[in-house]
């Protein structure tokens, strides 16, 4: 009989038509962050089960990322319309059993098979279109580089509206980097079904933990910055908008996935 | 404690953000469906597990559709980025417990609600960009309508490369529309786990029935069809490409769905 | 020596790699119109030159179009990623040598093909995603059709920023179409300099009167209507945002183009 | 009267929405290129009027531009969806009044202001996704770098089918830089007439040549390179496949752009 193969559908006799290719998952990016403080109870509105508030109430980030990625054998790179893609994502700090952490209850991306990818690691992944200020090395005019006065901007924006905007001012380095985004992040994963009578009983659903390797990351850079979200039409995301803003944040950054920690199911 | 709502993620305390709104889904589309033949060994590889393959080896049906879709209520329709999508797929035809089906092996489509649902139902969907002549009730040029002599065509691409194109050329009416795609429709519904040593081991594979009501279909126009599937990186659905073409068809067609029937569970 | 062909850009030795083939172009399209008064003093402000201003100080229109189109012989018709397009645009109303007329001074356009042949035309077109409620002929929950009651939205967006978006309601049918959108276009075909000194000094810069033949439209539904205009970087065409709207129309309409008539040139 | 600003269309009392702004126009970007030959009769057959060909018959290159831009001010910066392209194109080598000149016949872009900006530089630009390997100055997996051994590809696709694409192994630092791509480049602006019987009479036909400064360009990495160019139903570029390749080169380069030198007038 059948056997078929693939981390995920579609499922051939080889495997290679998978939307997205087994783990380890090889990922290096270029971030802006920004540490900001929404509304507690807006906060509170999305926190997911099994998780506590943070003492800091309201304490979140808002997270850019244009990132290039691959799977095992790198063959993605060579065809960089597989490897690239670019996301947007809020993180609220919360605990973990009296541990500092973070969960993501808002992220877009431009990419199936990194929406994919999210949904398999928790990630309530939606699709968007993304775009970040680049540096190029160079000391042209359309080139902010990372020196202090730079700007950077980045925003998010999904069927045709707007999401959320940052900008960073570059004053120099950082020594910490950011703070609302540092703790581990803890995701739930959640797949529902169809059948009748159980919409409500989701086959997946449990709390799980990130887990990765071998990761590197740049200097940082950090200055003042601004964030902003917006309502639309089937979002939530902006009960999430910022009372108060702290610091920016631009740095370089990858890691590798292949393992997932199950904390707690709920299924 | 936290209660978050929503039939799909990302879940928030209205479940309003939902990817998707949850069921009934209510579809009405315009359809061309080509019936025809894949070499048999290439069916069989891409067979599901806990289906036979069908005595007539190597059927096959490709359909592109043009999709209209809400949920209860239908405040979609008011916003058409949330309501349309273009999708193309191919079925193959199989036996379950010797009873005539067809299944997905692939599917492309162009927006993200439609993704999630599909997936939810078992579909193995993929983005793309869908294209599929139109028809406006006129007599001007640059309307073919559902006239005999009436030219369509349709094309499927994903990550910029061509995945496959067909196109109809109307001779009149058909009294029994597409035979190879007639059958009820199985899938397989599967979701990985990322634990490490797990990625064998799919929390969610389980082979499912489609369940659908309110069916509404037009009259159906018939006559010689062209299909074409091509190679491109990442894909195998050129693996079914046709061998022989049997004939082409043009319908509108619409049902509702809120149910899903599992057939047989292997998670 | 060479001799390339070709209407437009990459000129060639057949001619066939052109952005959009030569005319005759022949459009069909369904139709959403709002009729709306602007401020009037925002109108004046996008007046081109050799218009006077309309004694209807702030008469305009919003219009979306859903079309299909074609050149001789139609062979796009069948490869219908190169004759679908959507448009959304504004129209003033003015004065030409005491003749009612319409100009266009806002539009966007999801095609490059539709983009260089507006810019021929006169019509300022920029890109931008355009989504429209359809009809399906069909009794569906998922198809509004066309009878009393029946609600029909579009909405335009570019760089990820919402542009517009309209609504009607549908009542029933109506004897005249829409006025405000009824009078003969008149645009400004524009083609400026790069030459240093000369980026004031357009080589073309005409106005144009729109000609078209063979003309076919529906019967035409109309009722009450909505339309917003919003504030974008980079965008000005909210400063005709509606201080009052009249009635808003959904019809099919089509016809051919291959001519021009230059009505004063400035160059 | 009426006195409307604005480099291109749309224009209006402020200029503002113009689809790009006035020059000077900053650019900075990472290069892929290509040298190589093709047919020197499909090389002939798109030399535009006024230049010779070129004594080495057939020599061309295929370049891949991950570009950042903006205008005075640099406001696009921090708003990237207003800065960011990518474009990939041809060039073919030929002779001006004897001396070595480029010119583009085939290039695709993936925003419009970089359609408008290319048309008024003579570029016969359309839509395209483009793509590129992107470093990021780590030492992960997901980051080739720039290390001998790091391979890099780019790829171009337009309407769903594939375009071009590219790869690169870098084996060291070149001296010189691309050869085929390196004399200045001398295109056609051309803007056609739509009045009936004048659709042979462009408005605008002239061979101009490209005028920069501000340059500044990285060290120039080389190695072995593969190029394919694809059919694809309304393009001509696969006219120019390779019928030999030399090396490829990755490098950064960026300038600024507020004049054009008209070379000889067609119109």
């Amino acid at each position: 009989m059948s056997s078929l193969q693939g981390f995920t559908v579609p499922r051939t006799a080889t495997g290679r038509a998978s939307i997205t290719q087994p783990p380890p998952w090889h990922y290096v990016g270029d971030f802006l962050v920004v540490d900001y403080w929404a509304d507690p109870d807006a906060v509170l509105a999305v926190l997911p089960e099994g998780l506590e508030p943070h003492p800091d109430a309201g304490r979140c980030a808002a997270v850019c990322a244009d990132w290039q990625s691959c799977s095992e054998g790198g063959e993605e790179l060579l065809d960089p319309v597989r490897s690239h893609y670019r996301e947007y994502f809020i993180v609220i700090n919360a605990l973990l059993d009296g541990e500092e952490v973070t969960t993501c209850p808002f992220i877009w991306v431009d990419q199936d098979f990194a929406l994919a990818r999210g949904w398999i690691q928790g990630f309530p992944k939606k699709l968007g279109e993304i775009w970040m200020t680049r540096t190029f090395g160079t000391s042209l005019t359309a080139d902010p580089g990372l020196r202090p006065g730079a700007r950077h901007g980045a925003t998010c924006s999904a069927n045709g509206r707007a999401m959320s905007d940052m900008t960073l001012t570059i004053e120099g380095e950082s020594e910490g980097g950011p703070k609302h985004n540092d703790p581990p992040i803890v995701n739930m994963r959640y797949f529902p079904r169809l059948t009748a009578g159980r919409h409500d009983e989701p086959q997946v659903h449990e709390l799980v933990r990130a887990v990765s390797r071998d990761r590197e990351v740049s200097k940082v850079m950090t200055g003042p910055a601004t964030l902003n979200l917006y309502p639309a039409p089937g979002e939530e995301h902006h009960t999430l908008a910022p009372v108060e803003v702290d610091r920016g944040y631009r740095l370089t950054f990858g890691y590798t996935v292949d393992d997932l920690e199950v904390v707690k199911d709920f299924a």
